[in-house]
């Protein structure tokens, strides 16, 4: 019997998938699932439907199109299915460039000389040293160690904070909820990577960015519910906080009328940190279902229990 | 009889420079040149008087406090006097941070995103593939090499040209004027780091910027008389260039009626790509000093024939 793959995402055409992983998955019968659709082998899925996992009950995997499984983790989902979020899939180094870019225009003040030069006003800064210009990444995954290491080529102390332990070459890492304000007393900028799970909703809010030191700058490239706006806001009002990079936002697209869009304080992109390359992540998909058929082992299995 | 050291820097005011010094050389004599001031055994120099030259007749050697020693180039020095300059000093990650904004920048659009915030309007752009988005690297000494190892870190295809023969770990490297035109063809983005020479004076002008694949960007972090300034601007205004990051120019001050000041394509800074770190830069004089009166050999050794 011919192997099927079904494929949902509500917010995209999927005949440019479909191609894809037809491609990638030659002989293999793939479509894209609509109410209805005869239970398949596998999904490969972004915020799918409830009623997609009620009738795909056959499924040996679901496969989610993004890092971030937060969307799935709001359905029912039955305990014993597979879910497999992409691992990096290009989305690693897109996130390191925006972070480094965020990072270093702060530190550099580029914005600043871009201001002087719409003047016409030749003025030169002071370096600023960096032996103690900290930078501190909340959440160590593979995107998170990624940019761990892109921000340590530039000379700066960079420090890392995760639920569990884990290694990063050259990053001193703090671990677990005790460890929490001393990681974020020390960071000068904080760059969010966080999974979104029940334990980081809201984690940024006027208790945590209150412990950063004053006139610490904050880079949130991953979801909008870890920031609390307000709190965000009366930081930044207060002095307290330098500035925001956000490219996640609790309603995408960010409302017309929310503040953010022209604080003088935040620079606001829509949700481009790491875009879904189409490609790598179709073939690494494909590639992971061809694995699980040898029999194999993949990387980027969901612990269903903690939520990512 | 005591060592003696004179500082000499027409742009800044002498104490900080000497009390450094002083720490760093125990014992040692530090002063402040003056016409008239009696021969010492070393100077530390930028931009001197063609007299300190004249008068300091027993320089073991001459220290220049930067990387590019143009300044020094232009005023009669003995054959025989070693040139020394600095090598990195904390440049090399600085210009590793200016470079790698103003490629990111430029590849990631995000000075569109901020035009777009700033009207209030979410629009992702599609993800540019950077397979095919060679960056160039003209000049590859120490700056050089290791701008070029920052960009690799971001999957960059980097490519080098250098006069001379020079290898750097995963950039494919072009040599002398025969492959020059080759080497502009392929580079997206041209980043130039030469020393300026008689060689390289005006090096970028109409010729070897039309050379340039249609739509490439400019990084100029060497010296203002490597670019032709009008050529540029004319290559802009008939839109084979898509713009240039500039932070070196023919005369600096910028003058304020110059054109690339409010030029929409290009992006202006005050020479601060990379600023000579105080400190840095007299332990790493002082180091040198030292080796040299044990009789040992020294990094950054000028070649006054070739000028760099």
């Amino acid at each position: 019997m011919t192997m099927r793959v079904v494929f949902c995402d509500p917010y995209s055409q999927p005949e440019p998938w479909l191609d894809m992983l037809r491609r990638h998955l030659p002989g293999v019968g793939v479509e894209a699932w609509v109410d209805g659709t005869e239970p398949a082998d596998y999904a490969v899925v972004w915020a799918p439907p409830q009623a997609l996992i009620d009738q795909q009950t056959r499924l040996k995997a679901l496969f989610n199109v993004g890092a971030g499984v937060d969307k799935l983790m709001q359905l029912r989902l039955p305990a014993r299915l597979p879910v497999v979020r992409l691992d990096d899939a290009g989305m690693g180094v897109q996130m390191a460039e925006y972070v480094c870019h965020a990072v270093i225009r702060h530190f550099r003040e580029f914005a600043r000389y871009e201001t002087q030069a719409a003047q016409g006003v030749w003025v030169r800064r002071p370096a600023s040293p960096r032996t103690d210009f900290t930078v501190g990444v909340l959440g160590l995954g593979v995107l998170g160690a990624r940019v761990a290491q892109s921000l340590r080529q530039f000379d700066f102390p960079v420090i890392g904070w995760s639920r569990n332990a884990r290694v990063v070459d050259g990053v001193r890492c703090f671990v677990g909820a005790a460890q929490l304000a001393d990681f974020l007393a020390q960071s000068r900028v904080l760059v969010c990577l966080l999974p979104l799970t029940v334990d980081t909703l809201d984690i940024l809010g006027r208790a945590a960015l209150s412990q950063l030191p004053r006139g610490a700058y904050l880079v949130n490239v991953a979801r909008g519910e870890h920031v609390v706006d307000d709190d965000l806001l009366a930081l930044l009002e207060a002095g307290h906080l330098a500035g925001a990079t956000l490219d996640v936002f609790r309603t995408e697209p960010l409302p017309p009328n929310h503040a953010f869009w022209r604080h003088p304080k935040v620079t606001v992109t829509p949700h481009v940190s790491a875009q879904t390359l189409h490609e790598e992540s179709m073939a690494q998909i494909a590639g992971k279902i061809l694995a699980l058929e040898r029999g194999e082992t993949v990387a980027g299995m969901v612990d269903l229990e903690r939520g990512y």
